[in-house]
């Protein structure tokens, strides 16, 4: 009885450890009823969802601060699997710590080295406390809670402290609150209609949106023919991005996000328009935005 | 006399400790005969040039891999300085060890994560080495060549070894070659003769670029207007990126790098005309590659 209430609930691979901004994503996208399983690396969250391991996998593709994580739109590009919602959400650094440690008793800090630099003006702040790098956000509050130590804390997302059951010494200190990653959410193509079923929608937005990639030798108004396809239409655009082609100089990919379902007429139109101005096209998949509670 | 020596010195700042590939870079875009200065933070470099502490910055923009690095055109917009120079270099990891260490001793090895991720495979294939995370590449070879253990190692580009005189273990041990970054050179408009009389010329390009960010409401067709500018007059492009515009939302920044220098008539008349369209222009510089040594 259980073995089936187990095998039909859905398994979300994602990159990091327990507690990670990317297990939070998970549920805000499907819930609190799903298995999420912490992946290693990247590559290895895509091939779980590619050998049906996984139903599907929550991957950042791009961050208000960094950019565009093109290693994500690389294994987009290996993999037959297609993106069938997205959210975008907050990075939030708080002081987490072992229960019973107070604020004052912290002498050193624990976290990726990119979350201690965005929460610089905090940790200048309280010059007592010694920033440490480590692994990642989630994995530092693991390892303090571990540890045990009186004077030992972590910056990670608020969903790491209720995961390893330590305790929030401060919210939300990160210097820049303008802070979102933008995730997406992808299976194998024949199981979209069951994944899709569990997505917990957003309230705001019933919009749908296509990502495609193509590439396009760089002749003057090459890109501008190619975007011609969605002007013309009326289709509005919400990203752009060029990539060079290492190794074939003048050569690019472009990443372009737009306004409609690729089953809409006039969407199917321009993509049929534009891949006669491209080398090549992927549609990588048609979704809404979801998971408005948070 | 040693004193006015020194000061004719062009100064550099980086971001980074000693031995970061930011310093590789300011050394093959302006040779040698340069005093680069480390700086903490991305903002303290830049306000070095803005104060006239240094003369000029070099300024890491994208990676092939990693994507923009937004933050610095945050910091070039809110800064009055141009881009004079680009150089792209080539990331190299290697295995570096204080000298009379030996491959086989080696137990634990220290540098960034994103360095300790780019070079699983390596540390895969040698599982008596644990990886360890560090704040900076450089840093750790600094940091292992300081505590001149037998067992420790770091991982770093080549700059780092020569800087603390230690030893190269292992060359090229990234997964992936086709991991480039691009830097950009960048000073008080000013002071622009000065500096770039001390650019080490590549010899392969003379060609200038233009690099441009511009904001715009995202009508439909309105990116396809604005790069119409370009494309009607024959321009070609090198890079297009679209970056929302947080907490204002259907508002994009774009950047925009462009071939040809901005005194060039048909390019003057190409902003002149882009700047109908959009709701802010900024040009960062008119500049070519540079340092084709390496």
């Amino acid at each position: 009885m259980s073995e089936q209430i187990i095998s039909s609930t859905v398994k979300v691979a994602y990159q990091g450890e327990r507690g990670a901004f990317s297990e939070a994503a998970s549920h805000r996208l499907l819930g609190q009823n799903i298995r999420a399983v912490a992946h290693r690396t990247f590559e290895e969250m895509f091939d779980s969802v590619t050998r049906r391991a996984a139903d599907c996998a929550v991957v950042p593709i791009e961050n208000s601060l960094a950019g565009s994580v093109h290693k994500n739109y690389d294994l987009m590009l290996e993999h037959d699997l297609t993106i069938i919602a997205e959210a975008d959400m907050r990075i939030v650094h708080n002081l987490i710590a072992p229960a019973g440690v107070e604020m004052s008793e912290v002498r050193r800090v624990y976290s990726h080295p990119v979350a201690l630099a965005q929460c610089e003006r905090f940790l200048r702040d309280h010059p007592q406390m010694e920033a440490s790098p480590a692994y990642d956000t989630a994995g530092s509050v693991k390892m303090v809670v571990e540890r045990r130590r009186t004077d030992e804390a972590a910056i990670a997302g608020r969903t790491a402290a209720t995961v390893y059951g330590a305790r929030l010494l401060a919210e939300g200190i990160e210097d820049d609150s303008l802070n979102f990653t933008r995730f997406l959410l992808i299976c194998a193509p024949d199981r979209t209609p069951v994944i899709e079923a569990s997505i917990k929608t957003a309230a705001a937005s019933a919009e749908r949106k296509t990502s495609i990639v193509f590439r396009s030798a760089n002749s003057p108004g090459a890109l501008f023919r190619a975007i011609a396809a969605f002007a013309l239409r009326d289709i509005n655009l919400t990203k752009i991005e060029s990539r060079p082609i290492q190794g074939r100089p003048w050569e690019y990919s472009f990443y372009l996000d737009l306004i409609g379902d690729r089953t809409d007429l006039k969407v199917e139109r321009a993509l049929a328009h534009l891949s006669e101005m491209t080398e090549s096209i992927r549609v990588l998949g048609s979704y809404s935005s979801a998971g408005a509670l948070n």
